[in-house]
């Protein structure tokens, strides 16, 4: 139900990327948010390769997803996320500490774990077979068992980063999935388990299998293999 | 003012860092909000080397600042903001246009930037003599510069992030400012100008005052040289 042609709200995504990408665009976390509440949206779909000319005007620096809700309009998944909650003033608490707890969750996905996982994913799916990477390696991979170890240890005894599910778990479950093919969630079974609860909810399956449908083969580089 | 004994808003920074850290540890970013709204504040200084026993039960990844309301605590500085701008009604519009543009703007500092400018510090701070990070930083100063480039593009016709000063650029100035000593904002002289204007500001001024005269060398190491 939530993609909707004339939804208020229209969420930006890609119409192709490359398999490795499929299914981890960020407009996932915008999708997932709506599917969690039945909030009807409609997609907005462009071409990674070619941008709409403006598209800066629209996302700063260069990117999707991008969210308007009627004239409103924003950019970066977190103040999307953000934006969707205290909207519809579902999985995000309006007050005191639960709001708190929320918040502070929601920026460690993005400022405390995720960037760490950028430099791993620049290692193993950009770089994996230059030098550098090889050397650096382990030290990253230090870095993110850390992050991962201290997030395993705030879940040994809750479902839900917040106590309930809330925005900070889409952030964090859509971070740590993204780990998962680099093979950096092995040694943490309570994230395994985390990610595995969260992916299991039917909003993401939802959320996931509209994201698939929306990539099209016909919009694939020419100089891409079938 | 701000910094007030038996204030209700208590900030938990470092009593000692390394002579490269002193001035930009992230408790900096609350206490700039707290001094541009003249909000008293109390301060809590730990030692970096010796945190409390039961540090990560407040801080679930051992950093800080940490932000204690009364009863409400608060880890990140991000959400730190938030939480402050909420709580004061001051530097987050309260809706519309405005406020989803201070959302995105700060998101965007700290997922779009800062994840960028930590590879950078990885790379001249921490790991400058490494063949890893002569092979790398090529890559990491091209991503940087394209992130800088677009933020630059963004400020070319207003002087802060969001028209109005807010929470977004103390979040945006602190983290640009922070790569200053990376020699990365030479070719930007909008971002050198936007830092200028941003730590220019006396709120700022009182803010890095007061955080650099908590840091007392009685705290340092022993092994580390006077």
């Amino acid at each position: 139900m939530p993609v909707t042609p004339d939804a208020d709200i229209e969420i930006t995504g890609y119409n192709w990327v490359p398999p490795f990408a499929a299914g981890f665009v960020r407009d996932l976390r915008a999708r997932w948010f709506c599917e969690e509440v039945g909030l009807p949206y409609r997609q907005r779909l462009i071409s990674v390769m070619d941008k709409p000319a403006d598209w800066r005007s629209e996302q700063p620096f260069g990117q999707v997803p991008v969210l308007r809700d009627g004239e409103i309009h924003l950019f970066e998944s977190g103040a999307i996320l953000l934006h969707l909650a205290e909207k519809t003033g579902r999985l995000l608490p309006a007050a005191g500490q639960a709001r708190a707890d929320v918040l502070s969750w929601l920026f460690s996905a993005y400022n405390s774990v995720e960037p760490v996982q950028f430099e791993l994913t620049a290692i193993e799916v950009f770089n994996s077979d230059k030098e550098w990477a090889r050397l650096r390696r382990p030290e990253v991979q230090k870095n993110l068992h850390k992050r991962h170890k201290a997030l395993g240890e705030a879940l040994a005894h809750r479902d839900w980063l917040g106590g309930d599910f809330s925005i900070a778990d889409i952030a964090m479950v859509s971070v740590l999935r993204s780990s998962a093919p680099l093979d950096a969630l092995g040694n943490h079974p309570t994230l395994t388990a985390y990610v595995e609860r969260g992916t299991a909810r039917p909003a993401f399956q939802r959320a996931l299998a509209d994201q698939m449908a929306g990539f099209d083969d016909r919009f694939a580089p020419k100089r891409e293999k079938a």
